[in-house]
């Protein structure tokens, strides 16, 4: 039907904010005739490519979305009992509508300016809060990527926290595992030369001698639950720490880990109405005890409080993250799970303790009811106490079981020749253990019994003793919102504090805030998509497959690598597995001493950290007083390195926002010196149809689907983070070979990859050069209508920036003290996001408008800015006190604006400067927030509801 | 599956607010135990039914969703190239998801509090600009049901408006004309006693001699494109008037009517983006020139301007709406079509002018090649000139082909035996095509050309010198919203300005606002439902049909009737349709004579309209002091007519919201006198699984699915109105016999059943006897706990009301001069949307809480009104001047709270009174609107951009 798409409008005009005449002012203001002609002078030539993109032409939205049917067609969504870390969940209609759905939570980013982000973050801290109380620790953060790479990093936070262990203790491993999980430890531990010791510790002991840390899982993978007691007392007697990873339903029915004495919990809250999306993304947990929270990965709410006194949420103990550790990190994720943990708090919200409570022991005894009736068919169990999982003995007849089950349209798994495994969950049904019986019968000429028990909620036996006494989700968050009309105002509530790409730009440099175009969102939602478990057969993942193999091929193309694997699910997953790739490929031709990576000092944080985990030494390279790489100490730094030297990692267009004109010198410097080149593809959106990083110098990249491949960003992720690779690194991909996974999931995040699809798909090879043309064409035009307003800290030789500008703020501080901080907040004010702040250079605001913007937004962003720096000079006269000004006083709330008013401005100048319409003003619900005084008193679950009284 | 259900979560549960705990604090506060006890005491005995309800037990949301997509999966989505009114359309997936699947859109009533749905008004002032500008006539209103009534209701606005005509004269109709349109007209003529006269207009002469108004279609229903102007200046010299059906597309390539004179204008607006839904529901429309204004039918948006001046949109015209013509009505719409006409009005903002121009082309290029295929294969087309319909002849294969089509998945419309017609739409595609003539070309064994002519967008020919030149849709609003950002913000902005069910109660008394659940709106968007065309065949449609049926079997058991209908698309063609059965009934046995109707004063106003329209002769029952009928009167009454009394109309519980005790006695009197009962079943929410309509006395009731059964108000349409029957009446049904149908569409609105059906599927019998409990005991609870504040107009004997309760402020209007306008306006500032003002009685506040509502939104609505009463106490204490105090100056705008303040209480009163969380806070977008000025000042389509400047 591509014949057709011509005569329609092109979805590129949809996605692309600049319109013919629009785009013609643009490139005028800019000083050139047509995008053409801006982007032959701005993009280096040596990088640009003429070949264009051999990619289908663009598909309308209408015929991309009847692809998309057929493509979900050919995937099968039989009834899984497969389990393994993935199950059927319901998701609340009422959850999937109004957050999963909606572009007030999917468009938001990740909640770095608090006072705009109130909303998500009361989400995240339920999340928290939930996870905290079920897991029985104390803190729990914001999510992890999921439940395998959570427990990499319980690993290497047991490493840090045990200093005193010897170098050569070994992290110990229960082998009754997630064997997703165990691969992903492997990779880790691999990379930094940690020991593993698998032993089976269901007796009790361990039989390893020299360890710091142990992992055992609650309930064990065959599904069986033992007391881990004995193994954590044994454990700590020997000075060692313990994590559990352990299922969060169980634990509404099974006595907590915490309880039980382990120091950290992790897990995947996917079952908390989280659809199974062929494996991801889902929210992974963890949790630990009082005393590790400086330690702990990821993301952190806590509460705190404003400016006037008020409780208010903000990300805590950022101090922790990767962009202040850099090369000492030892994690380096920076994407969290946000809007799936959002759902998944909703879901604890929605159904409270007694609910979850029901659906566990609902989940229960189905699984007593299977149980019963594979023993009455002469099958052995071999799971005597069990939560939802069942593993049953039947030698030489796994594979018999597996297929007489699938041709019934059920899913079990199959753990070896001889062993099964079958799971319940929240949507099995009595008919569906009925047909898995009657299909397990046909294997053993039994006959299976419609057994009518198993409807009891409360099942009448106690795990052993270990049955659950404790409380949870006491809290009133987790009573209050039980009918659905509460829960959708609730929604609405929270959403309506947040600040999302529904309402306006959200300028952030290095983040591409642009659209997630309705068309693109819509086909994660279809069941075909959604309810695919991982480890479903290929014969009922077809079209998923397809679309993915698709993808990958498609951004193959638009990156000119030879090979492209999508299973990271967040850029810094990317970066990890492209740099163990670069370290498997040295190590494969005996260089096992090239371990030296070199770093711009420009670079993202999470590249240092990423190295580190790699087991790469981080060498800095300086940069020049123009930002781009110091080519002299490039130089030295090679030869200093020399046969040391394993790969630089740099980023391109630079961080700085600028076309660096050396790139393609310093890729050559480097593979000269028998280095590998990592080029980071964050800003690969100013690139696409205009040059392939594998073309110019890059043997491998990651890409940021949720940046440049309109992945929504969530709130804070989902993100997807592909690595392309030139052919010689392709064995090194994960999974491929001799390097392992570096996500649970084979294919990573994969249900959201219909989205990147659905952008490629309808923009088409003229669409995506369009975007990248215009992405650049916006940051000049806002860099040339600002740059007489703010310095800007960087362009290239013929003072033009990328996609990109960084506004230099340091000197209007010094004379002001006027921060970006007060800028940033000022916007709020204003009706904005703020840019990215003090990234990469301290004291400077980085803005990326992005292809999406239209014209309209481009000036009334820059109007606001200019108004803002009209506001400065008048502190700077003297004409408003410098710690009384509408600056510092912002953002101003509703509440300020009308209560008491003391400052020496109007209060409409406060709350409706220039530009601001009252009747549609977006009112920050907080006041500025204090976030050292959180850090000080660190509150990270849901705070007693009195304190939240005048919220 | 329904043995599972018991051990899942309750629908019921979800949807009610109430759970066990409260539900016991309010039955303690009403002074019973239970539920049970409460309304056995409350609800009359004599119309008690102990039978329950024989309806399959509750399913959970999951087993409910599960059962649809089996429903759906029964339908195929054939090609549809039947036309005749209903064409394939792309929603954009921007609007499907933000406006569509959006609970702040669909969740919204009726703007009659203009100030808190400027959104809503604003589209629907789009929507009338787009139609205005098309039609090239002065005023269009803000929907119709759809073109079939748009058409009837043009012939009596055209009767009305040419009172000089002879009674005896008639409405020509062309005979080239949709059948369904034909098919209404006849139904309203007949009961009106209009003669109508169908002839041939195509030569330009009418050949009747006594008729006051022509309707004529452009193009035809065959596709011919006439002229229509020779008609029109007959007409107008005979001193006639004009209405042109007309399709909105083609008007953007066609001359429109209201340059060729025409008086008035009607049709569809399905075609702009909203899905054919098997019929319904679409915003049919109706434009007329100016002088004709005062008579137009339905809802007008228009200008006006608020407390300060600022353009603000309101409802015009209302003194012509049915509540205030009551028995001199001539139309009685009450419910429009909101949510679809937004959908309209917004894709022809999104695509503009030039969009839809492109669009219309394309669908006419289509419709090109498709004729020169058609004719090559050797048949013969007979439509000339033509936009996208075809008409062929094909003597005695009419059949053949359409079989032949329908086996190669086209639907084509078959007139007659040898006549076909194909019509291609915006999603016609050449593969499409290529297809149909292939099908065709198995029937006439020629050869099908997959001729590659037709992708011309502007095509050559100029349509017999028809071709449009004049412009249109050139207000702003139809330029700056193209991309898909820009359209998602405006869309984002609209839906903040206003106040729907997401944001808290509405309680208005008679219109039932309550849960619209996700898991019953998810369906409507299925593409199996959407994409159905009415025309469809049986085997295309079985799924639908099938769900129908059982809906139609489940309403007919909750109101104990033996037949249900769902075909009116709304509450009023119910009231018609039932009313049209009665005296189809009289007349089959003769009794001709039977012809008046008696209405009690308490009555919606709708009843005496829709009883004039039927025929019928309105005689008045009083009512007594406590709002009962007057028995003493009815007597009189009923002796008065006796042999002509036809029925009476009577609202059961009564529309002041209290279970008539005499209502059996009322019904045995008139059945006594041989009249029959309609029961007018608008508070039926009141009796589900208490009692049956049918079993208690009436003979007919219509429901409003849009009430009772959980179809969302839309902002103020779409709704549905089934009646039930009792056997008697069963023939007399629309369409079923003797009397002609009322919606153009089989099924009416078709595609939003699924929504009543997972309703009634998720609750069960429990569920709704619990849920009609429930809010009988939360108006209780209220009227209770406001009775000491506000004196309560009318109780039941035992002092309590039904499911409503109505608070009376006359005395307080009288002593303070606060009106129940003044408490509803300063209700917003509290954040609440105002119970039903002055009906059924002037001065009055109706409340109906809903089963939905939890006790803490009740408790804050009651301490709000509350509060607000302390507020006119101070009023009338002298605290503040009677005309600037709080109530008053409501609603504040967050303007006028910050600007400059000179009233005597404080800005934080004003705008956070008890109860506000100030960070939460609804705002208000305008203040009080003046309405008198705007109808003074009449403006009904987009204003100038410069008069919105400000807003």
């Amino acid at each position: 039907m591509t014949h057709d798409t011509e005569t329609f409008a092109q979805f590129a005009d949809r996605h692309i904010g600049l319109d013919d005449i629009t785009t013609a002012r643009v490139t005028e203001q800019i000083g050139f005739s047509d995008l053409d002609s801006f982007t032959d002078a701005v993009v280096p030539t040596r990088i640009r490519g003429d070949e264009g993109l051999d990619l289908p032409p663009a598909a309308s939205e209408a015929e991309a979305l009847a692809e998309l049917r057929t493509i979900a067609g050919r995937n099968t969504v039989n009834t899984s009992f497969i389990g393994q870390g993935y199950y059927g969940t319901y998701t609340p209609a009422v959850i999937r509508r109004n957050v999963f759905e909606n572009p007030a939570w999917y468009t938001a980013y990740t909640p770095y300016q608090p006072e705009i982000s109130q909303g998500r973050l009361e989400a995240l801290l339920n999340f928290q809060t939930a996870v905290a109380d079920l897991s029985g620790l104390d803190i729990a953060n914001a999510s992890m990527l999921d439940e395998a790479t959570a427990a990499a990093e319980a690993m290497t936070l047991l490493r840090r926290a045990n200093r005193k262990a010897p170098a050569d203790s070994v992290f110990v491993v229960d082998s009754d595992i997630f064997a997703s999980t165990l691969a992903v430890i492997r990779t880790r531990a691999e990379a930094l030369g940690i020991g593993l010791a698998v032993e089976d510790l269901s007796a009790g002991t361990i039989a390893h001698e020299n360890y710091f840390g142990v992992l055992l899982q609650y309930p064990a993978a065959s599904g069986t639950v033992t007391d881990p007691t004995p193994v954590i007392e044994s454990a700590h007697e020997h000075g060692a720490g313990v994590a559990v990873a352990a299922d969060l339903l169980a634990l509404t029915l099974l006595t907590s880990p915490g309880e039980m004495g382990a120091d950290v919990c992790i897990g995947n809250s996917q079952r908390f109405g989280v659809p199974m999306g062929y494996g991801g993304p889902h929210a992974g947990y963890m949790a630990v005890r009082e005393g590790l929270q400086r330690s702990l990965p990821g993301r952190l709410v806590g509460v705190s409080e404003d400016n006037v006194g008020r409780p208010a949420y903000r990300l805590a103990l950022q101090t922790r993250e990767q962009h202040i550790r850099r090369e000492k990190a030892t994690s380096n994720i920076c994407t969290a799970q946000v809007l799936l943990a959002v759902m998944a708090g909703l879901y604890a919200a929605y159904h409270g303790p007694a609910g979850l409570r029901r659906i566990a022991g609902l989940v229960h005894a189905r699984a007593v009811r299977l149980a019963a009736g594979i023993a009455e068919l002469g099958l052995t169990v071999t799971t005597p106490r069990f939560f939802d999982t069942i593993q049953l003995s039947a030698p030489g007849k796994a594979t018999e079981l597996a297929d007489a089950a699938h041709d019934a349209g059920c899913l079990v798994f199959r753990a070896d020749d001889d062993t099964v495994r079958v799971s319940t969950d929240e949507t099995t049904s009595g008919a569906d253990i009925d047909r898995l019986l009657g299909a397990f019968a046909t294997v053993t000429k039994g006959k299976a019994h419609a057994a009518d028990a198993g409807n009891d909620l409360e099942p009448d036996f106690d795990f052993g003793g270990l049955s659950r006494t404790s409380e949870y989700l006491s809290h009133p968050v987790f009573h209050v919102h039980r009918s659905e009309t509460q829960m959708l105002r609730y929604l609405r509530t929270l959403a309506d504090k947040d600040y999302a790409l529904d309402r306006g730009m959200i300028p952030l440099g290095s983040c591409t805030m642009k659209l997630n175009a309705a068309a693109e969102m819509e086909p994660v939602s279809w069941p075909e998509f959604a309810n695919l478990h991982p480890l479903a057969p290929a014969a009922d993942t077809a079209g998923m497959v397809a679309l993915i193999e698709q993808l990958e091929g498609w951004l193959a193309e638009i990156t000119g690598y030879d090979t492209v694997t999508v299973q990271p699910n967040a850029g810094s997953q990317g970066e990890l597995a492209g740099l163990l790739a670069i370290r498997a490929y040295h190590e494969s031709r005996g260089d096992t001493d090239r371990t030296v990576c070199l770093i711009p000092a420009s670079a993202h944080g999470t590249n240092a950290a990423s190295a580190v985990m790699a087991g790469l030494k981080v060498s800095v390279v300086a940069t020049d007083e123009f930002g781009n790489v110091d080519m002299d100490d490039l130089k030295s730094k090679i030869d200093e390195h020399h046969d040391r030297l394993a790969a630089i990692m740099i980023t391109y267009p630079s961080t700085h926002g600028v076309f660096e004109e050396t790139i393609s010198d310093i890729c050559d410097q480097v593979h000269g010196a028998g280095g590998q080149v990592y080029l980071d593809g964050a800003n690969l959106n100013a690139l696409m149809g205009l040059a392939k990083p594998g073309r110019f110098g890059g043997d491998v990249s990651h890409l940021n689907l949720h940046k440049t491949f309109c992945i929504p960003h969530g709130g804070g992720g989902p993100g997807v983070g592909p690595i392309g690779v030139r052919e010689h690194l392709a064995p090194f991909l994960p999974g491929a070979g001799t390097v392992g996974p570096v996500s649970g999931a084979r294919y990573g995040s994969a249900s959201i990859l219909p989205i990147s699809w659905a952008y490629i798909r309808m923009m088409g090879p003229d669409g995506l050069k369009r975007s990248s043309q215009s992405a650049i064409a916006a940051a000049n035009y806002v860099a040339g209508r600002l740059g007489s307003h703010y310095p800007l800290l960087y362009t290239g030789s013929d003072g033009h920036v990328a996609h990109e500008c960084i506004l230099d703020l340091r000197q209007i501080t010094k004379e002001t003290g006027i921060t970006v901080d007060d800028v940033a907040k000022r916007l709020i004010d204003y009706g904005f996001h703020a840019p990215t702040m003090s990234f990469p250079v301290a004291g400077t605001l980085m803005v990326e408008p992005t292809e999406s913007e239209d014209l309209g937004e481009l000036d009334r962003f820059v109007d606001a800015m200019i108004s803002i720096r009209a506001e400065i000079s008048d502190v700077a006269k003297g004409a408003w006190r410098a710690d009384d000004n509408p600056l510092t006083n912002a953002p101003h709330t509703a509440e300020a604006a009308i209560g008491q008013w003391t400052h020496p401005y109007e209060r409409t100048l406060g709350v409706f400067p220039a530009g601001v319409n009252p009747s549609t003003k977006y009112w920050a619900p907080v006041g500025r927030i204090d976030g050292a005084y959180g850090d000080r008193n660190l509150v990270c679950s849901c705070p007693p509801v009195e304190d939240l009284a005048e919220v």
